[in-house]
């Protein structure tokens, strides 16, 4: 069917493959090393084993005592334990986050009964620390502020913000949580919580070479968090369900592969990419920042042009992009992220997201800046602009 | 370390291996179709119509139509989406469930607003249909009763209890949900969740020889459910975060492989345990119904032994069973299931819990009953009963 048969595939901040190392750890724990964590046999108790092992490899990575981290089925579902938990048992509780978090963030806040305020971010979509000082009211309660953005890729001053939080609570009896989803980050910045100066931290396993199906949330000693929903005792009384063995011992085993050298040549792709199609195709701007910028992404507008129209061009051509964030690709509202950040509808509509990963070469980078140029041309002559 | 290295895995009722079709099934989907199911280029479309394959499968298994299938990440989630689905839109609810229900629900209802009815069961466990129809009030919006016990493998009347709320809803504005945890169920018994008149039904993928984290609800046509956490709009707004595609395929697998023809052969081995169990073991009581029973349940109390302490002399033997439901296995509480059905504090606590599976031989069952009647015999004088 397909005439081209060349895969490159671009897209690594929507999911990533699992590694070989990952799928190797996860087998066993599916077939013969299947027991339930819960059972008292040698069986059940080699699972549980599994697991506070993995416990050990995430809170080792993020500078965490094995008992500060919670498995979940998603960075969505931690997502959703960090606010809720916090939030469930507060009365008339206020909560800061920024306009351009994940809807695993906003659609949470958006319907708890907490009074929200959602800060704004400058046109390279950084939320400043004293915006957040500056909304810190007697009843809030929690901030809420990612880490990286997964469209735009701009880094947040989280450790700024952290610090800035702390000061304030120890002059308040009732302290201020802080939150972070750190889904895009975990990949190439630091993530040790103390430097941080947060108290929650989600991270998804998919997005780090890990399966789908499994999140890890820390949570700092001292911070009480409720259920979001209700069974067995599992996890702490924080996530109930039959753990899922193999999926978290898949998430260790990617905490332990990530390679942080990775960073380095990521980020020179990168500049290429940005640099051949600013200076290459007319009409171009680049998204978001370029300093406080992830390593693998690029996120570009390109005038007169249909972001959706490039994304199926590109892919007729074996290249796996995006327009935007894909849990909001079924959408045909612009994003709300390129909003933010200034762009008109139009130039909102007009963006494509390409996102690096561990797999990506010289060379698929070549043939992508090779095809690129030729499609936006085509598509600009088709729609006359 | 181990004297013994003969394993014999009887607790399936806790968990089941993943069966090599299912891994099979799997691992392209964590590896080179890894795709994000909502990213619109052909990676992502190909991973949207693996789970629309997958959907398909569990749909016809149930009978139901392919858009009545939520995929969650366990059957601890699908049971909450249901109860608290249904109950978060209403005030002031009425909800009839029974006493032996599983954690997955009583925990939801007992942290819920609704006024519930807790029904008790007969000393076989069974819970009888007048009983739900006398406690149906005014303002009853929901029933939600388990098709078989985990513990003591006691199989309900869900059909008849269908079509008893079924008829009533005839004559009511409001109609009745009935929901139907269905988890021990699905390897033995027929799931047309037609035939069985469910609105609602929670299936497993680790109890029927899928992967852990993956769970499946049966929401009937017109039946509106609100979601328990937020985030992207993935599982029509009922279950958000990127879908678990792997645990998605390796459950519809699981549910392809389904060996019905496996119940006359698991019963006729039950009923040799039970009957070796009861005539040559003094002092031992069948736990649960005799003709209503899970074809691979066995629960036995032996008198003046602690259930725990079989659990481990035969652990340390090579076999695995359990005292109850593993997801109770920490608590030192004796089994709410047991003192239901009208065993004693002492009797609960001398329970064992035998559960066969695909894998289990005559061979395994020989080696169990060998080593039984000793180390009960053992027990028993220590304990100078």
């Amino acid at each position: 069917m397909k005439k081209n048969k060349q895969k490159i595939y671009l897209d690594y901040a929507s999911t990533t493959p699992a590694g070989e190392s990952v799928v190797s750890a996860m087998i066993p724990l599916l077939q013969k090393d299947f027991g339930n964590p819960s059972s008292l046999h040698a069986l059940g108790q080699d699972a549980l084993y599994a697991i506070d092992e993995a416990r050990r490899k995430v809170a080792e990575f993020l500078g965490a005592k094995e008992s500060e981290i919670i498995f979940t089925s998603s960075a969505t579902e931690a997502d959703n334990i960090a606010l809720s938990g916090v939030l469930q048992k507060e009365k008339k509780a206020h909560v800061i986050t920024s306009v351009i978090e994940h809807k695993a963030v906003l659609e949470p806040l958006n319907s708890s009964s907490a009074e929200v305020t959602y800060l704004p971010v400058n046109k390279e979509g950084v939320v400043k620390v004293e915006d957040v000082l500056k909304e810190i009211r007697e009843n809030t309660v929690l901030v809420s502020i990612m880490y990286a953005n997964s469209e735009i890729g701009t880094i947040q001053p989280i450790k700024e913000i952290g610090a800035a939080v702390k000061r304030i609570n120890e002059n308040r009896k009732k302290k201020i949580v802080f939150h972070t989803d750190a889904v895009q980050a975990v990949n190439y910045l630091p993530c040790k919580v103390n430097d941080l100066n947060v108290d929650l931290l989600t991270i998804s396993g998919h997005k780090i070479y890990g399966p789908k199906g499994v999140g890890a949330l820390f949570i700092r000693q001292g911070i009480e968090i409720s259920p979001i929903f209700y069974g067995a005792k599992q996890e702490r009384g924080v996530r109930p369900g039959t753990e899922n063995t193999a999926a978290i011992v898949g998430l260790s085993q990617a905490v332990e592969d990530l390679q942080k050298n990775m960073t380095e040549k990521t980020e020179k792709l990168r500049d290429r990419i940005i640099d051949t199609i600013l200076s290459e195709i007319p009409q171009t701007r680049l998204n978001g920042s370029r300093e406080r910028r992830l390593p693998n992404n690029i996120n570009i507008s390109f005038k007169g042009v249909e972001g959706e129209s490039l994304l199926i061009a590109l892919d007729q051509k074996g290249i796996a992009v995006s327009t935007g964030s894909a849990c909001a690709s079924r959408s045909l509202l612009p994003s709300y992220v390129l909003l933010a950040i200034g762009l008109s509808h139009e130039e909102a509509h007009g963006s494509l997201r390409v996102t690096l990963g561990r797999m990506t070469t010289e060379k698929e980078v070549d043939y992508f800046l090779e095809q690129l140029p030729l499609i936006v041309e085509r598509l600009r002559k088709i729609s006359g602009k």
